[in-house]
């Protein structure tokens, strides 16, 4: 049981947390530190959380468990004023999507004072954001990376994710530098080929969007997130994103050439491998 | 109303618009040609066709409406002797995803034998195929593009729009050299972009899949279509897929190129752009 939950950032992720650690009773309050009073005033009068602030230091004092729910840029710059703030013993963990610069941070911080830290990466977003749409149950079957290092603590490993498994969450645990290249290549990648997609139709002729079906859509949908986020993401982790984008682009001319040697059988076989991948996938 | 319609093909596809005419009652009699006994004797014994047979000739023996829902390459091959057995005054249409080569091959048999064809693709297609996924609400809110020449009757461009009005769908008309830019451009250029994603992953560590979530499962979907059926849609339209490639090349090279310049604001820019564009959608 966590006695006092701090969560800074209420946006989706963090928003979703609070709700489903009020829903299933996992702290005995809960404080959410948040920039707009407007957002923050929401989940207290919803009942999410039990109190607001907008002041860090004071929404951290004497609490055990911190979740750092702030875009992954914010939180590297504020990072310094969580390390003074939070309580003595107090577990920290975030929602970053990149991780090897974050972590990083923390075993630096962590040399001048020993909190506990261990990175998160919930793989539950949405292409919306806000509080307007967090919810209790986003985190029931997502999966869910921890990175710890050879620094990081056991009981606070275990604390996170424990948290995680209580809203449901699979956990997979991952190194941080081997995380942000997994990440690039399933997420980053996938979202600014989505992005290309859409672009190349709109050089060719934006009238061929009449005719596109549900294969379209579902396959750019995730250009459809904000672009706010996505900037940052993709500037975080652009040297994974880069390593990323070279694997694509040989598989992705591998594949044309294959096409245009006119080998059908060849083209059916490799064709058939990757839907073998793909339908392991679920 | 059709007295006899004739589908060749039982597939998704074909079975589906079988099934649909059947509930509608769009057609006094329908037969299937089909290859597999097995398959049109499923769809016999399950009351959607009302006979079957392997013999084309006798199949299209009297039907003044014919679709032709083989795969592409097959119809090419067969479209002689569908001209030779087809019933005067016929009305022909296919489910072909490309569009130029059939609708030729249609408009140089035509001038030998005047029989009114007009070329269909609707895009209604899944990752499974087979008579055993057919169903009639298949083309229920699907766009259907109809690529008419000059040399087309009206009265066979009006009932096959008709026919496919009734099934739910929505009508699309282009040229057909438009039509094959065009769904090289929302379909086959996605399929093999997904299917290269799948194989970047492969490339990079076939371990990062463990992190992959809701984002890249809908991105990728389209890569578990079956291969022999793209083998041949990538082949038939390799020359448009050729375009399509390319626009997303320097589509994605300038994406790329505003990740690695660094420039926030620009990418942000640029993002929110596409988003609008995608969002449109829906």
């Amino acid at each position: 049981m966590i006695e006092r939950l701090a969560v800074v950032g209420l946006g989706l992720l963090g928003g979703s947390v609070a709700k489903a650690a009020r829903v299933r009773g996992l702290a005995r309050s809960i404080v959410a530190v948040g920039r707009r009073l407007e957002t923050i005033e929401a989940a207290r009068h919803d009942g999410t959380v039990d109190e607001v602030t907008t002041d860090l230091a004071r929404g951290l004092r004497g609490a055990d468990f911190c979740l750092l729910a702030t875009p992954v840029t914010t939180l590297e710059r504020m990072l310094p004023a969580v390390w003074a703030a939070a309580a003595d013993g107090a577990v920290l963990t975030d929602v970053g999507s990149t991780k090897a610069s974050i972590v990083a941070a923390a075993d630096r911080l962590a040399r001048e004072r020993p909190l506990r830290f261990v990175g998160s990466h919930p793989m539950a977003g949405s292409e919306k954001t806000g509080y307007g749409v967090a919810r209790a149950g986003l985190f029931h079957g997502a999966t869910v990376v921890l990175t710890p290092t050879e620094r990081t603590d056991a009981g606070a490993l275990a604390r996170v994710a424990a948290l995680w498994e209580a809203l449901g969450a699979r956990i997979v645990r991952l190194e941080p530098a081997a995380h942000d290249r997994a990440v690039a290549a399933v997420s980053h990648l996938p979202h600014l080929v989505a992005d290309a997609l859409v672009d190349a139709v709109v050089r060719m002729d934006a009238g061929f969007f009449e005719v596109a079906g549900k294969g379209f859509r579902d396959t750019t949908r995730i250009a459809a997130g904000s672009p706010q986020m996505w900037r940052e993401i993709f500037h975080d982790n652009r040297a994974a994103l880069g390593e990323a984008l070279a694997a694509f682009r040989k598989s992705l001319d591998h594949l044309e050439a294959m096409v245009a040697m006119g080998d059908g059988d060849a083209l059916e076989r490799e064709l058939d491998r990757l839907k073998q991948v793909r339908d392991r996938l679920g």
